[in-house]
């Protein structure tokens, strides 16, 4: 795959990414070591254990990295706009990812570079939202 | 500590965490499992190795949770306004957060439960900002 520079971009374009499923022990494990709440580490907790957000923001990272929305650049997030997990992740949940690019524009303080919005969309093996990002990217320009 | 409800908190009140030094070694194995890019995976790599920014996020995650700013009641995150790394996170980094309690207004469908939007700041040992979270919790009421 060759690298994807701003110009190659379309806004609404997608990108689907490949799948992961989430064993309990390693839920368990980001979650002890990270974000040690009841809701997180005891498989016992009443309404049932629920995965910290930042493993699934961990996990949806890496489902979109694979994925190579910019080929063999990078994706460098410069920060999110809004992050939502509207359901929670349950232990052998899988989940997917669909990426957006919701706009595009050149930088102002450095020509070589653009940023690019997008949104990704994680769903579970129901079809139902777990987990919405929208990161703006830093894109190198097509070399001229 | 006694668990500190919606009706405990200010607007303005602000809770300074314990720190967290990031040794190279935890920032390579994160990457490497959720976040496997050059810059995250690579030490050698040019303009030098930076931590994932969903690492960043998770450690944050683990430091405000430790200094509990609802006592024992969980912290439990609807939704983030917005996120940024102005700087990046390098090997060997402490970094220390400050949570500052923004709003809190009670929830209009669940009158048992509110939302309190925190920001937290997080920076390392030079005093620069690496991190900053503007998550929406969801906090109950005090029992009548």
């Amino acid at each position: 795959m060759s690298d994807r520079y701003l110009e190659d971009l379309r806004v609404g374009e997608k990108t689907l990414t490949g799948s992961v499923t989430i064993p309990e022990a390693e839920m368990l494990a980001f979650s002890r070591q990270f974000d040690p709440q009841p809701m997180h580490t005891d498989p016992n907790v009443e309404g049932g254990l629920i995965a910290s957000g930042w493993h699934t923001a961990a996990l949806v990272m890496r489902l979109v990295a694979d994925a190579r929305p910019l080929g063999n650049l990078p994706i460098l997030g410069m920060g999110v706009d809004n992050l939502a997990w509207p359901q929670p992740v349950r232990p052998g949940d899988t989940i997917q990812v669909e990426t957006e690019v919701l706009a595009i524009r050149p930088s102002k303080s450095q020509p070589t570079h653009g940023i690019v919005k997008l949104r990704s969309t994680a769903r579970n093996q129901h079809g139902e939202v777990v987990y919405v990002v929208t990161p703006n990217c830093w894109v190198p320009r097509r070399p001229v």
